[in-house]
């Protein structure tokens, strides 16, 4: 059985059950799984560690490429089963317990995580599991639908439990390109010139001994939770595609752009549905999660290629791009997360990295994790990785949330994840704000005037107008600086009014 | 007359005065000048427009390497000559203008103003004023004692001014490798394996009709301000002498170490100068200023190769060193700053970076540029570059300034310019805390344990325990975050005794 998904012949008697399997994950072990953004995470081995944490409690730290599908982080957060979690989640359960402090979460930008591990600095992993759709003939293990860290914990692991995911595409097999940089400091140029560049091999290369157990699955990727355009997320597209329009018409760029990064979520999602309507034409993408919004692209005619760690589809668009997956191929690899969103690479390749913000404030430093300065979101995710090394940074989000009572654009951001040197150009449904070759000054008149929401830009124009007021190159009042943030704390909104009818009431 | 200098023989005849050269400088244009950390800037044309500028009023646009010497910041801003200023500076009447918004600054990562200048998303430069030693036959120009921008600057701008200087060794000639990226997305990787490649030209290559004027000049670079080590700066050394000691005995390091940044300053020199001292040999740096500290190393054999951007000495090592040049030729190279702090090499090479912070607060954020979160120092320099890439990112910092009226370790810093995602370790000389794998409540315990001067450490206690008691990822109290800022403003000192005192007087 499983000849054609475990070609290696002497590893067949490696299959157990999960449950088996999830034994050899022993408490206070440092486990490395496959899974980035909802895909290609490992599936029946976490589950049956939960079920058994839940009679016989043990802790592990829970080291991924990004977040997983299938509610296993948050089976894991209620089932105790995680003391440690890195680099990134999504899940409500488990931010709940981040939040608690009952998980230390450790934030990362995305490329980093495997070069700590490799230099020993956190770690090490005593174990991997990864979901495959195949082990090779040599005992290679084929990636599904996310490359991660995947092949960094298999490779550095003691021990790796492969999981077979038998409903995984059999042709997801040549889609992936496994190249691991060498060790510092003789390491050698990472050999990608473009989106298309090959370096790797299609398979992670391991001792086929150090695979102690397999598992033969069938549960689905989770669908992908992005919304569908909406009229704010469309304004959003449509103040982007006039800037583009006008850097090409000031030859700064052409008609094909330079290679497109974009951020997990409905609002890059959105963006990149809206080139659809563009004169943009051979597009390309080198990015870390592939979205509706890529096969969108390919399918207008618009896309020449696209490079990821994941492909991550809502349920729709899963069934009809899947099965229909050779059509595709030749114009799709998926890397490690360590290549996909290299330093070197994004650099190199001259990125436009759009990502998208929590809340920025008047001098265009991005808050993109951390609700009123202390609870966690989701985490960093690549998006440090691509905003500092980008040919052109861009930031999106909405004006307001909330129903209005936050503004994403606010004096001081609460907490920082990029600083104004990694932000070119912020944008809301409001408008865009072009900051390049401005001093903080200049960007606080452009911001106000062209992002904020209308319920907040007077105050905003009262704060910077104070603030100048006092000097600096970027000035503030000091004690005022984190006042919205405080009043939405205390009163439920950041709006002045709200605030003092709180307090009244 | 100058066939030594001036080798292109038909060039001779465009050696002019400092006053004509300075002509071709006009109102409104965007001039890029050579000179890093006081280092090999244009000395004779700046002067000549400062002179005429009092007489004729104009303003311009500066970019530059980083800071320059001889008063040079001072005298254009006092005689009201530059409107924008980028990347770094250090002087103090320029900084007076800065913070005043008279001149409109931008602080950009030393790496990435020429990629802007290159695709044309700031710029153009219309004339660039370099400094070299020579101009060879082929028309080259031969930098002198630091290459920063001015190879870019030069290829870039419409016309060049070369400014001759007869009191920079000759003996500078061979040193300089000027490599510059090709244009993206079409780029190659950059080919630097080692601190020792050498992949460029000895000079800056550009069309000799370029050359518009040659101007002979004989003041010599200003000295550096870096102080002596003294006993809190020793400490500091000494804490991470002591980990470094650690890590190898860990097996994680050897006693090479990886290669070597150390950002410009006190603090920085006297860590490096630290290592005379101990068991490590066979050093490297790539870094992007050499101090007094670089050749103190040679000179004690602990150091084999030293690779920069420009070489900055106090006036005792600068007589020592330069008329000695031949002895430490072979094992230097300075490089045009985009490759000294190229985020491909930085993290190709694994360079342990250790920069200098202003403040850093209780989760390892780095505040290097901002005085009481609204007046700008110096400028964030390359310290972004390497903090981000580098194999391991260490701060260091006296743990109080102004007389202990300001505490460097706060609650939150007033302003952001690395995330903690970036820091790994922090110092001061009451000790070191090492961040790695540490999610945010861990970091405050060990930095507020470890960092915080005695005086006050309980308030950061105190401060920690109530900000959990809030909860969230990163626990802060959010009304009270930057209240250490606001008392310092009103009292002059952090301590909230003194600001009690300050009120009730």
């Amino acid at each position: 059985m499983y000849e054609d998904r475990v070609r290696r012949a002497d590893l067949r008697d490696r299959i157990v059950s999960a449950e088996e399997a999830a034994r050899l994950i022993r408490d206070g072990m440092t486990v490395g799984m496959s899974g980035f953004t909802r895909a290609g995470e490992a599936k029946a081995v976490p589950m049956a560690l939960a079920e058994r944490a839940r009679r016989d409690p043990l802790k592990i730290t829970l080291i991924t490429g990004a977040s997983l599908g299938n509610d296993l982080d948050k089976t894991l957060a209620e089932a105790q089963v995680l003391s440690r979690r890195m680099p990134f989640q999504v899940d409500p359960a488990l931010r709940r317990a981040i939040n608690a402090g009952e998980v230390m979460f450790i934030d990362q930008h995305l490329s980093e995580t495997v070069e700590l591990l490799r230099s020993r600095q956190i770690g090490p992993v005593d174990i991997a599991v990864i979901e495959a759709v195949a082990i090779t003939e040599q005992g290679g293990i084929v990636p599904t639908t996310s490359v991660g860290n995947s092949a960094s914990f298999a490779i550095l692991a003691k021990k790796v439990i492969v999981e077979i995911n038998l409903s995984q595409q059999a042709e997801l097999e040549g889609l992936h390109d496994i190249y691991i940089p060498t060790y510092r400091p003789m390491r050698m140029p990472i050999p990608v010139v473009e989106p298309e560049s090959r370096i790797g091999l299609p398979f992670i290369p391991i001792d086929p001994d150090k695979i102690a157990a397999i598992v033969i699955t069938t549960k689905l990727d989770s669908s992908s939770t992005v919304l569908p355009p909406d009229d704010e997320t469309r304004s959003i597209a449509g103040h982007l595609t006039e800037f583009f329009l006008h850097e090409v018409k000031q030859g700064r760029l052409t008609n094909t752009l330079q290679p497109l990064q974009a951020g997990i979520g409905t609002i890059a999602n959105a963006v990149l549905h809206g080139f659809i309507d563009t004169p943009f034409h051979n597009l390309k993408m080198y990015s870390e999660v592939l979205q509706d919004s890529t096969f969108d692209l390919f399918d207008a005619g618009k896309l020449d290629f696209a490079s990821g760690s994941s492909i991550t589809l809502s349920k729709t668009k899963y069934e009809a791009v899947l099965p229909d997956l050779p059509r595709y191929k030749q114009r799709l690899i998926l890397r490690p997360q360590e290549i996909s969103n290299h330093p070197e690479v994004v650099r190199r390749l001259g990125l436009i990295g759009i990502n998208t913000a929590l809340e920025f404030d008047i001098y265009g430093n991005i808050n993109s994790t951390h609700v009123g300065g202390t609870h966690m979101m989701n985490g960093i995710g690549g998006s440090g990785d691509f905003a500092r090394n980008a040919y052109m940074s861009i930031f999106v989000t909405k004006a307001t949330a909330k129903g209005g009572d936050v503004s994403s654009v606010v004096p001081m951001v609460s907490h920082v994840d990029h600083t104004e040197h990694d932000v070119d150009i912020v944008v809301t449904e409001c408008g865009l704000a072009d900051l390049r070759g401005l001093a903080p000054r200049e960007r606080a008149t452009v911001i106000v005037a062209n992002c904020a929401h209308p319920d907040y830009r007077a105050a905003l124009t009262d704060y910077v107008r104070r603030a100048q007021s006092r000097g600096g190159h970027t000035p503030h009042v000091i004690e005022e600086a984190l006042s919205w943030h405080a009043r939405l704390r205390e009163s439920g909104s950041m709006k002045a009014g709200q605030a003092a009818r709180a307090l009244a009431s």
